[in-house]
């Protein structure tokens, strides 16, 4: 049996599957302080016996196995979660072996093997919601530098006047500009209740468009899959394609960048279910 | 021996070296005409018992070693080179194991191997002259995806109200604002024309800085150097690091991207022989 545990800043999804990976029992706990929700996920586990657990968690946090830190949440906004230490906290209760890796990079792990990345060499997932962020994996591997990437931080040519942007780091980077926050920040309402043609929808899919673009640049991978709530809005995916497609203007000439770009940048074949699959392949690796 | 060629839009440099990589003998060739060049190059390797050879050439090219067109130059402004396979070419003169890159890759893997990235896991090299490219090697390979990266097109935030960049495909990418032709677009001047506190040096040194941020987001590299003949002007890496540090604004806590700017962003310790070295390190891999 394999354990996953997707963190995310609203809630914990904990599971357990068969050597399959076909999950068998799964629970949902809020995320509040690291006493509160961490005390539910030892229960959740305590009597699974699993032989190993994959984390897929929010950022920043040390994921760097040899670091003596690894598993450190750092500097983060959920301010009851900074400096907490998820992964001693779970060795010392559970006693397996642990992987963990960000939610991104456990969702673009399950888009890899299982969705729509699987025969590929490369996947690459975005999630746009109330966050901007990326993960990478190739070869089944997920691709980290000396920490794990930030890419939803890149910044992007602006054309609105009168909006600067909600990041609080960069104003005007991808997040500040696209994330679910920048359209309250904008208009004082979320998403959801702004027609499809609202004019935020043009802004939000040149922007996405040009992030793609920089990612399509430097990484050249074989598919984009973007989930995320705000791209639960599909008919934002036509916004990116065209966006990307008028930014790129045929420079790269490989066929998945220009006339297969329908099927290059995708909503994941798992939805809302990649991270806390991903999580399962944590597990698997652990 | 091994063989190696650094191939440029202005000239190429041919080589062989012995097993330990000392360069023993040398010669240049004008860039002109395929055949004009290439026969020159055949006369240079012919009795020079190389047992490989390594090609480190402009982009873009098919660097797909599984690809049917492995080694032909793709759309490239140097008109007469493209469509023109290099690695069909040489093999068929040669016949010897052959291996064949971007030239910004080549640098790279100099680097990484007897430069300022030994004993790193990762560099990130970076070309600023007539164009701006960047090649990436990770534990001793270069990062390529489904085709070698293009990372001087990324876009970046522009302060020019009368200037709005020369890339043909993108106007104000990095290469549309920062290359050397931008500031021939600008003044109608080179950049070896203009004082040292001309307002160009700002504008270059902030777009540069501006794509470092994004190269950092999204591959969080050990080291980035700079090479290439804008990059000569040593007064221009103290704005690279000041506009690096300013735009990212202390977001990655890690040390090499915060309190050791200086060393994270540097020269290139072999300069313009970067690329050369390296093909001799393709040569090796071949």
């Amino acid at each position: 049996m394999f354990g996953g545990i997707e963190a995310g800043g609203t809630k914990f999804v904990c599971c357990v599957a068969d050597e399959n990976m076909n999950i068998i029992d799964r629970t949902t706990i809020e995320t509040k302080t690291p006493d509160y929700t961490m005390t539910k996920v030892f229960e959740f586990f305590r009597d699974k016996e699993i032989k190993s657990l994959g984390v897929a968690i929010f950022g920043p946090i040390d994921i760097d196995r040899e670091s003596e830190t690894y598993g450190k949440i750092l500097n983060t906004p959920k301010l009851a979660w900074a400096n907490y230490n998820i992964y001693e906290a779970l060795k010392n209760e559970l006693n397996v072996p642990i992987m963990i890796d960000t939610d991104v990079n456990g969702a673009a792990l399950c888009e890899y093997y299982e969705g729509h990345g699987k025969g590929r060499k490369s996947v690459l997932y975005i999630t746009i919601g109330t966050g901007i962020g990326a993960g990478f994996v190739v070869g089944g591997e997920t691709r980290n530098g000396l920490c794990h990437p930030e890419m939803g931080h890149v910044l992007v040519q602006s054309k609105e006047k009168d909006f600067e942007g909600v990041c609080p780091f960069h104003k005007s980077c991808l997040e500040g500009m696209a994330s679910g926050p920048s359209i309250l920040g904008r208009y004082g309402v979320k998403g959801t209740e702004l027609a499809k043609d609202h004019e935020v929808w043009d802004f939000i899919g040149d922007y996405v468009g040009q992030a793609l673009m920089a990612y399509t640049l430097i990484l050249a991978p074989d598919i984009i899959l973007i989930g995320g709530g705000v791209s639960r809005q599909e008919h934002l995916f036509t916004k990116f394609r065209e966006s990307f497609k008028k930014h790129m203007n045929g420079y790269l000439s490989h066929g998945r960048y220009t006339k297969e770009v329908d099927d290059y940048i995708k909503y994941p074949k798992h939805g809302q279910d990649a991270g806390l699959i991903g999580s399962l392949y944590l597990a698997k690796m652990a």
